[in-house]
């Protein structure tokens, strides 16, 4: 990352970022449920139990924790005031990390209640793996999913070193994209980790394979909803339609059709952003968003003209056919 | 900013930072209390009747709403689950902002329970004062305050631009830091906004200025506490302390007994990342920075060090004079 190289008028750790060889990071996969067709569709709430003995302990941090408690303290309620809610409820963690040469968002989420600590990235990018994984490690969490939500044209992802830095972790893509991932993915499908959950929504027309990853309704998931949305719908703008079987047709009824009928007050973090908005709503964008509040019409003739006049990405060329099988090529 | 030039890969709006020339944005100022020294300690409970009535009012929301109405209720509870507690409870809108030139973070934070909206601006800088006052035009919120941690070394501060866009902005700076501003605190005020507010905190090292602002403490305050430490603290790192007063002595007993004394799960919202960290949290910094966590001894010895080995700051010349006058000189 260019950033790596600080700026003078902080110090910053450099070797922050770099996995400890000394504490290897081995994550036991228990969570995963492969149906026949290799899409995961658990029940978000068969580890209940494993949360309430785990809350049953949580008192003891009032008179001395170990180092991993204090951390699990620490982490508890990233969503805000999650903590104050019935103390079965579920706990995200939640992070969002920017990789500043693509301007790629990766997320990662965790249920810190589930004694596992099962996590998942979203959006990982080859040149942050080390960064990402070291937060893994040192927050006690144990991935399990490195998902995409497309096959990226401006990165290369991270699924495929994480893989081989983390034996047993899956890689998680759509069907539809025609990639290679261990697990694939489908409009309707849930993936679960821990007592938390992520619905696929299938959004293409940015790519053909475009999914949207929404946190779960109900009781014991984090409110409000969090849609993460790659490049279907950014802060105020949208993924281009020129390239990788998109259509704006398509992604204008996606968009319509699966992230403008969550609640508005979901929050939509996108897979970049290049003016430095970091998250934006549901509402805002219905009432904001400079193309997808046009009617359709408008939208298609706005997309052909402003894919027009936008040069050939630079790293496609490179990148797709590196995506397809994430990010390794042999 | 050098993301405006947009990415080949997707579609953004080059528009949507710029203020609506018709629709002119000047907020009314209701919050301001100032004492004879010129500091803020204002109630965080004598605005509770607003609150009261506002609350009562929000079931309209389910049989209609006005677009305005929308937003708000689109904001309501951007920490997460926030809207679960009472009614009466606060709400605080929060949203992070990246300048991606200078790598720094500006916070916007408001309390949309309040029927003013009122909201403050941390560490705006002068690039971006288009992008926020737009964002802060669109979510309807009125600007009370445009506030800096310290004395900027590597930018420019947007406050004075913000003033001059905004009629009745009060800028905001610790009186220790010699700098002009409206409104100057110190150790232990309250400044407040609606129903919320923020805590001062001395934290003077990386300058002499430098000031640390946390979320109220309170059970109508947000749950966990977040803490701007602007360059006292960063996620694994500090600010230098060859520069502007700086001390390391100080700096270490700043971080040590007013930001490492808050609950672990406290937010830590730095005032720059290199790296593409958003948050980390004081139980986090307390286990993993590289610096605060080594005895003082061993800590001084590192910063010089690590001090002499940085090279003077490009933008200091440039950048100091002009944030000592709110980033305006005449």
């Amino acid at each position: 990352m260019s950033g790596d190289s600080g700026n003078p008028a902080l110090l910053s750790n450099a070797d922050a970022t770099k996995p400890n060889k000394n504490q290897p990071f081995v994550p036991r996969i228990t969570e995963l449920r492969m149906l026949n067709l290799g899409y995961i569709r658990s029940s978000a709430c068969r580890f209940s139990h494993f949360i309430t003995s785990h809350s049953s302990s949580s008192p003891s941090s009032c008179f001395g924790f170990s180092p991993k408690q204090t951390i699990t303290s620490a982490l508890r309620s990233q969503m805000g005031s999650f903590s104050t809610l019935s103390r079965s409820s579920s706990r995200l963690l939640f992070r969002q990390l920017f990789e500043n040469e693509s301007f790629t968002y990766t997320y990662l989420l965790a249920d810190i209640s589930h004694p596992d600590k099962p996590a998942l990235l979203i959006d990982p990018v080859d040149r942050a793996v080390d960064r990402d994984l070291n937060l893994v490690r040192e927050l006690g969490l144990k991935l399990i999913y490195a998902m995409n939500t497309h096959v990226h044209a401006d990165h290369i992802t991270g699924t495929g070193l994480i893989k081989r830095k983390v034996p047993g972790v899956k890689s998680v893509i759509s069907k539809a994209s025609g990639s290679k991932a261990d697990v694939f993915v489908e409009h309707g499908d849930k993936i679960s980790f821990g007592n938390l959950f992520l619905e696929v929504r299938a959004t293409p027309g940015h790519t053909v394979g475009c999914v949207t990853y929404v946190t779960g309704d109900g009781p014991d998931q984090p409110q409000p909803r969090m849609a993460f949305t790659g490049d279907a719908l950014l802060v105020r703008g949208c993924g281009r339609t020129d390239f990788q079987g998109g259509s704006s047709e398509q992604l204008y009824k996606s968009v319509h059709s699966h992230i403008f009928t969550l609640p508005k007050e979901t929050l939509v973090y996108p897979g970049h952003d290049y003016k430095g908005f970091t998250v934006t709503t549901v509402g805002e964008e219905m009432l904001y968003n400079p193309r997808l509040t046009k009617d359709e019409v408008f939208f298609l003739e706005q997309l052909i003209f402003e894919n027009l006049n936008l040069p050939y990405p630079d790293m496609i060329d490179v990148a797709l056919p590196a995506n397809k099988v994430c990010g390794l090529q042999d």
